[in-house]
């Protein structure tokens, strides 16, 4: 497939949204998405909430400092090793739920959809509020929030390729930041 | 961009390679992606160790139980909050390089190129023969291995979406697993 890099590169953080609702077959695929990321030893050690009334992202908004933004939607990715089909999840679930969010931005950027990723795991004290808030029991860890939404900004798109964080070989301890 | 779902669900676990090594235009090609994933912050918090000589190979083979495939090629994604441009690095680095590593596996996919990501942090004793391996320092830890190179063998595309792993609004307890 061609401009798999472009596709990479177009996604940006999104913080200003039109108020065009997303279809829930557009959140299911993102879903869709998500849950074809790998996971250690297949263990899929993941949940989501999926947010999208105006009630719900108003109680979102109030407990995420960092979350203000007008999205109509939200998805809420939580580590679940409890659901998880074999301990891998333990060690894991935090990484494994990460490709899970990038799978969601990079799909929803294909289709034309803005995000951004809001972490909450391991903020002190931020889980308790979101899990309070969506009715997360205590065994389920929100490990980040994603607005969705349609894009009211444009942003160019970009790579921070940094030469000088990659080394060839083994880790030479004099490159220079 | 069309069929970015087709990409997600394309991306599998290779773990036979053909002896075809990869160009390093190509590898940067990856680490071009790899920081294009985002960080909290913007803080950019990772590092990596690209291996490419049958020696370096083998020496990761050895240490690696789960990694004892073929492949010609490996990038070690390291967290390095040290390097970071802010302490967000320090909560978030393994969110961070995550979506780094999802970025590779992705772009690899698209460039018709196999990946297989092998865990290493938090597995008790892992990261410390990587670190020796491979001459990192202390305060950068291997996150994970990525085998890179042409594939040997052919998957078919596929999510592992479960609708039951799915909650609306709220986070429902009584949902059945």
């Amino acid at each position: 497939m061609d401009g798999v890099l472009d596709l990479i590169f177009k996604r940006r953080s999104i913080r200003q949204y039109t108020d065009q609702p997303v279809e829930r077959e557009v959140l299911v695929q993102l879903l869709r998405a998500a849950m074809a990321a790998p996971s250690a030893v297949n263990s899929q050690p993941w949940e989501f909430v999926v947010i999208t009334s105006p009630e719900g992202m108003d109680g979102l908004r109030k407990i995420l400092p960092l979350g203000r933004y007008n999205a109509p939607t939200a998805i809420v990715v939580c580590g679940s090793p409890i659901r998880a089909r074999n301990p891998a999840g333990l060690l894991f679930w935090v990484q494994d739920c990460s490709a899970a969010i990038q799978n969601i931005l990079l799909a929803a950027t294909g289709m034309g959809l803005g995000t951004v990723w809001i972490g909450v795991h391991p903020v002190p004290g931020l889980g308790r509020q979101v899990r309070k808030t969506l009715h997360i029991p205590p065994h389920v860890t929100p490990l980040g929030v994603i607005y969705v939404g349609y894009p009211a900004e444009e942003k160019t798109s970009r790579t921070r390729y940094n030469e000088s964080r990659v080394h060839w070989g083994v880790y030479d301890i004099f490159k220079r930041p």
